[in-house]
């Protein structure tokens, strides 16, 4: 029997570097040898993505923030069937730009009583978590400046400015404190090289 | 201060008649003067109708039965925001062609485990119950050649057959028999004026 492989996610606000450390990640574990799948959310999936669309793209209003959270979660259930969930039981390394901990964030900073909501629909219909987060944390100015220099058209929530990124970046710094057994919280304000040795030192002493 | 409206809504299995008399009472109440909404499940709204074409088109296998309850949920959802609740408190009659039964009894049909996710999703996400469920009853046989005869593309259900829709009829009537301060059952067997009419008692009676 193979061994269960590991599930390691990226959480961090918009342009902090998550899937280009994701990426590197995978570089490097593949040159190590390791099988590694590369994914990320909303997405990650063919059924996963088609609900992306769904509720990414169009007027951002279109959804009240509870149906948006039944939509994530159906994309994570998804995801987590068809792409995470065989991977790991094959043993392959799973690394995954964003999880359930960006729901927690966003849906549950929206309002203050969502943050329930989302962790019954967890605890009902998702369950997994990653073995370990790297919450990729820097100064909201850096990261909103490098978001809006790629133009992806996926700008949503990067349109909301700069304080709030402030919250979101308090938010995430405050679920690391929830969840610390499985958080790791990095500097990303340095350069991209220097935030990718210390990943790459992280995931080596956390699982040997 | 407007008192709240009344919603109604009609369950049964494919071709039993919802869609007929769901109009036909639509059509009477208004000739009545009463301000009616005719809806349907699932859709209803344009983001509920969008998810609808996401379940209900492509390979019926592409979604887990776990991730098509999220999705009708998130459907349900943005319906009953956008569409149901509204009328409702505007003092309209709401008359939907389906409802969260289809979703009990379908998806809690399809494994035994899976009614108590839809009863979970459903207390958490939705709540709403309409006052009166009208269960058109009939014999499967006469439904699907009724159902057979259209041919709108959307045959993932009937395609099923004979057999699972004696389960079904079954399963709506134990419904009923669960939830029956709401609902009531009638004949769907006979003509359709005949049936009409039935339907017309019952909410007179009903609703004063
Ligand atoms: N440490 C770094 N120093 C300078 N630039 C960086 C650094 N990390 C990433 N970048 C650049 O900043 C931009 C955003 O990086 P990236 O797309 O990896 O962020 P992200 O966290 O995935 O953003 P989003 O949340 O919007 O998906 C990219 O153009 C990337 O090349
Ligand atoms: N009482 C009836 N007697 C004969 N034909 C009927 C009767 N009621 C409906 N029909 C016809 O049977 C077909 C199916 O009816 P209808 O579309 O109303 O059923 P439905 O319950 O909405 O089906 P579905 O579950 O597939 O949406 C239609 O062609 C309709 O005209
Ligand atoms: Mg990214
Ligand atoms: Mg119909």
């Amino acid at each position: 029997m193979t061994a269960q492989g590991v599930f390691i996610s990226f959480e961090g606000i918009d342009g902090s570097g998550k899937s280009t450390q994701a990426r590197l990640l995978a570089e490097h574990l593949r040159g190590l040898g390791h099988q590694i799948v590369l994914t990320r959310e909303p997405g990650g999936s063919p059924g996963a993505e088609e609900i992306r669309r769904l509720v990414l793209e169009g007027d951002p209003n279109r959804w009240s923030a509870e149906t948006e959270i039944l939509l994530f979660t159906a994309a994570r259930r998804d995801h987590l069937e068809r792409t995470i969930t065989p991977a790991l039981e094959a043993g392959k390394t799973v690394i995954c730009d964003r999880f359930a901990d960006s729901t927690r964030m966003y849906q549950g900073l929206s309002r203050g009583d969502l943050r329930a909501v989302v962790d019954k629909l967890h605890a009902l219909m998702i369950k997994q978590e990653p073995d370990l987060t790297i919450l990729i944390d820097m100064d909201p100015g850096t990261g909103l400046s490098r978001a809006l220099s790629r133009g992806t058209g996926e700008e949503r929530f990067e349109s909301f400015g700069e304080s709030l990124q402030q919250k979101m970046r308090q938010g995430f710094l405050d679920l690391a404190a929830e969840f610390n057994e499985r958080f790791t919280t990095i500097d990303g304000n340095r350069e991209i090289d220097v935030v990718a040795s210390a990943v790459q030192q992280i995931v080596a002493e956390r699982f040997p």
